[in-house]
């Protein structure tokens, strides 16, 4: 299914499936202890280990993440875990959406073997000091909008890894940055861990699913579809072989601007390794966006392949 | 055999031994795919896994780690790796002591199991940028002396820990602070590894050993000792009830001004656990100083129980 906006666009439509119950053994731990004891007993009877880190408020996205595990055997642990250290003071830490009930039994309905909900007690004790903290990745896009961000997101993924020990973890590619800086992370430190990057999900009309999407009022959410619309803009004008990269950027503040409550936090044409603003688009780039709608903050990105100049 | 300076001082003295070659097979590997497999077989022989991270020059001290270690019956892994990242600009990585022939010839002698002695591109690729960045540990002490070092430390051995994957690993009490800060690290990214914290061994006249130790000249090998006398002479004070942290401290700096060539970076009685300078002594503290003789800075420390007061 198109988005609507683009021929030949990326986006396809995927309803919310979250709410199957099963009767499927799934356990749920809040110590590291009992996850630790779970994950070697499956590990002891041959299964490998996939982790799909989730801060809750499952969605269509989350799920794809944990088919994606589940289709390669693996013992399938979802964490789920709204973690304070990578909200800033004026974001929106208490208002983050939460629905622990409804999570485990999406997880059932997918077959999660295991669902770590740990406290915070068990991520963050009194003394607790270290922090990773990524390089450059984390001064692009989204960095300079959330001081601390990825730093937290960091420091958190790297205790799950440890935690859960698992050996392919698995990471929605709506978060692009975090997913890269997760992947230099686990390079650099050498964490003996592969990271697989899923598709975003989309509703119908081509909004990247985001468990942000819960706080959209409907005027807000007539709104929040037009970043993914910018996007496909700038693919479109990527693919005819526009290089002005200001204009296509000038061309997605058109399209948002359609209702001027959107503010835009950036619009970006970048490298999707290094995510470093790219001059002249070439073979690869990626379209990124920030966008407030209300009171939400949403992301979205697309991957863009750029046909060679016609000679 | 005492220090020759105090009595009932822990000081004892320890000769070098590390030249004995055997011809146990131990294998000396340069990347981490070769330590992996060499690490998993030991594995999946069902021995444990204990890492001795060094920079090698090694002496009686590591020997002690590697021996601690062998008697658990663990695979013993040695690193031998100079860590640029955990020297300033204006330190002495260019002049650190390499030993690598004789340091192969001491592994064998405690018969190491494996040498892992990674190249610089194989620990810090081009584009490595994630750092671990330890918390308010790293403020005291030699911290403020050595800005970034015990983020290059925990750096290095974070990738240490997820190369050979080890049960457990082994420090020296001697650098304390960094013992302190790895444990730290350990606790709050939850790697599943136990750190073993070794005692200080010690020549005869109570010099810690050190790798920088090789450098000090005839002369200032006999200034150098003065701060073990300085450490002894605080717990010869504190274990007498004395409880003025400023009149130990000035006593120390006593014992060293014998030598004026001696340059003091500090020294502090703090706590142990928080390597917080304390006001008023009491329990357990830890003495520690780090000095300059001639171009080489050494530290030393001791811990020391103090005896209730008298009513």
């Amino acid at each position: 299914m198109s988005c609507g906006v683009c021929a030949g666009c990326e986006i396809s439509g995927l309803s919310l499936q979250t709410g199957a119950v099963t009767t499927s053994p799934m356990d749920i731990v809040r110590t590291v202890d009992e996850l630790r004891k779970d994950v070697r007993r499956a590990r002891s009877a041959g299964r490998n280990i996939a982790l799909v880190p989730t801060m809750g408020a499952l969605h269509a996205g989350h799920i794809s993440l944990i088919e994606a595990a589940k289709k390669t055997g693996a013992f399938v642990v979802v964490s789920i875990y709204v973690n304070p250290t990578q909200f800033g003071p004026s974001e929106d830490f208490t208002y983050y959406p939460r629905a622990f009930e409804s999570d485990c039994s999406a997880c059932r309905g997918a077959a999660v073997d295991l669902v770590f909900a740990p406290t915070d007690a068990e991520m963050y004790p009194s003394n607790d000091q270290t922090c990773v903290r990524p390089g450059p990745l984390a001064d692009t896009l989204c960095g300079p909008f959330r001081p601390g961000h990825f730093e937290g997101v960091c420091t958190v993924v790297a205790k799950l890894f440890n935690m859960a020990l698992p050996d392919v973890a698995y990471f929605g590619q709506k978060d692009a940055q975090q997913a890269r800086i997760i992947q230099r992370m686990v390079e650099d430190l050498r964490f003996p861990i592969r990271i697989e990057v899923c598709p975003t999900i989309r509703e119908a009309d081509g909004l990247a699913l985001s468990s942000r999407n819960e706080r959209l009022s409907e005027v807000d959410r007539k709104q929040a579809v037009l970043l993914s619309r910018a996007l496909c803009e700038a693919k479109r004008r990527l693919q005819s072989g526009e290089s002005s990269t200001g204009r296509i950027i000038a061309a997605m503040r058109g399209v948002i601007a359609e209702h001027a409550e959107i503010k835009v936090d950036y619009l970006s044409i970048v490298d999707p390794l290094t995510l470093a603003e790219v001059a002249v688009p070439t073979a690869t780039v990626m379209v990124a966006g920030a966008v407030r709608v209300g009171q939400t903050r949403l992301i979205d990105n697309m991957i863009v392949d750029i046909p060679p100049a016609r000679s």
